[in-house]
């Protein structure tokens, strides 16, 4: 049996997304076991719980020497706020797992890989369950965890690769949760934001990707309409600031806030968790 | 005479809102010359002309020993793209003159009070005319122009000051134009944004304002509703960030994306232009 324990560093999700998560892991991966903890649930107002309710939990399934993988449901806004005090308190059982999330969960897959504990990976969270895709998003990680490849975002390569939503890069960029990135490809998406505020999330991250090996620009949706046209394009806007910093720009990649949301394991790619 | 020389290093204004200035200046302040440069009426997409248009208008103004005052047409996003080269391109009389603006202008602020160039001032600028408040927003700063200490932020004391619209102060902070912020009151305010988002930008900024003298809160308007309540009032963010990160909270702040928006000269407050 391979056990993934399941926590809400951010937002909550409702009972019916674990109730469905469960039943297609049961369905087509027996062999999992998922312990949705039940912080998934709480709330204090935007979050999934007040700051020490979502810490311990985090901590909780980090912990647990039982526990092969930890799944973020989602993201939602919030895990900055108990990212660095949940690393200070891992353990080594801890420094085994994989962490599995997008978005908001950014910090901790920032932090967790600064300071060399476990495996982050971008990839799918139970709360995408909620898309129109029969679960195919969903499945992506749930089949990861079952030791399958197919999920991997097909780009990555021989270099080490970090992928993350652009705000919460820009956001963490400062902070003592900002890994080193030289030689990396770095990854970006981004979702309802207006391209000039893209623009100038580039502008804030651009210092930061000095030595890059490169930059690839994934789904960037849900756009809200301006007042007035920008000008350019999200991928105009990235090309652009790559110029500008003497970053190569690298192309897309098959991640983001969409269905076809695929797996980036950060640094070197090693085989799946059931592999 | 008192010459104020006026271009738009982001988001162009209509030809009413220069229109209706002059008038108010005329009537009011007959020895104050406003001079628009005819860039603040260009358009290439978002912005007010390209790159190198806008560039090359701030240096018209900027560089020209005779004008005393550069004040930007209005904000909107896109200064942070000209900020470095104008600042490199600045002449000596460049250094003589006060600068005046908010909102995304403070990319520029920010640079030319790093490299000690001028005068940055935060207060209002001609598309605050558009105000429904008869004009007395703008007439603050031309009031300012004219020699009058009236229209500066109340709180203001013997210690240096800085005033920045949040996201700006968040997205320059790892960039060449952040300044030293140490021994600083640092007043911050945010319009348009989630609760959810300001509290991220604070979670991104604190570490860049150690050491400062304390933080201040400017207006915060317009907050869209979000699917659930944050929990906690802008004000109650501020606190919580300054009391985790050690930082003095002093309270209110009269500046931000309103009528009241006041007048906050970078460091030491000197005598008002006309003076």
């Amino acid at each position: 049996m391979t056990r993934i324990a399941i926590c809400a560093p951010g937002a909550p999700i409702r009972p019916e997304v674990s109730e469905k998560v469960t039943a297609l892991a049961k369905s087509s991966f027996p062999h999992l076991t998922l312990d949705f903890h039940p912080q998934c649930f709480a709330e204090a107002g935007h979050f999934a719980g007040i700051d020490e309710e979502r810490l311990l939990a985090l901590l909780d399934c980090a912990n647990d020497p039982t526990v092969d993988a930890v799944w973020f449901a989602r993201g939602g806004y919030g895990s900055d706020r108990i990212a660095e005090d949940a690393i200070a308190r891992m353990n080594a059982s801890a420094k085994k797992k994989a962490y599995i999330g997008y978005s908001d969960c950014g910090y901790l897959l920032a932090g967790l890989y600064r300071n060399r504990i476990g495996r982050p990976i971008s990839g799918p969270m139970p709360v995408d369950v909620g898309r129109n895709d029969n679960g195919a998003c969903v499945l992506r990680s749930l089949a990861w965890f079952a030791g399958s490849e197919e999920g991997l975002e097909p780009t990555i390569g021989k270099q080490p690769t970090v992928a993350f939503n652009l705000i919460t890069l820009v956001m963490l960029s400062g902070t003592p949760l900002m890994p080193d990135l030289t030689g990396h490809v770095v990854m970006v998406e981004e979702v309802h934001e207006y391209l000039y505020a893209i623009d100038r999330l580039f502008f804030a991250l651009m210092p930061y990707l000095k030595g890059i090996a490169g930059l690839r620009l994934g789904s960037v949706t849900d756009v809200p309409e301006n007042d007035r046209p920008f000008g350019q394009t999200a991928e105009e806007i990235a090309q652009f600031w790559c110029e500008r910093a003497g970053v190569p720009y690298l192309g897309r990649a098959e991640f983001g806030h969409t269905a076809d949301n695929r797996i980036v394991p950060f640094g070197l790619a090693a085989p799946p968790l059931g592999a």
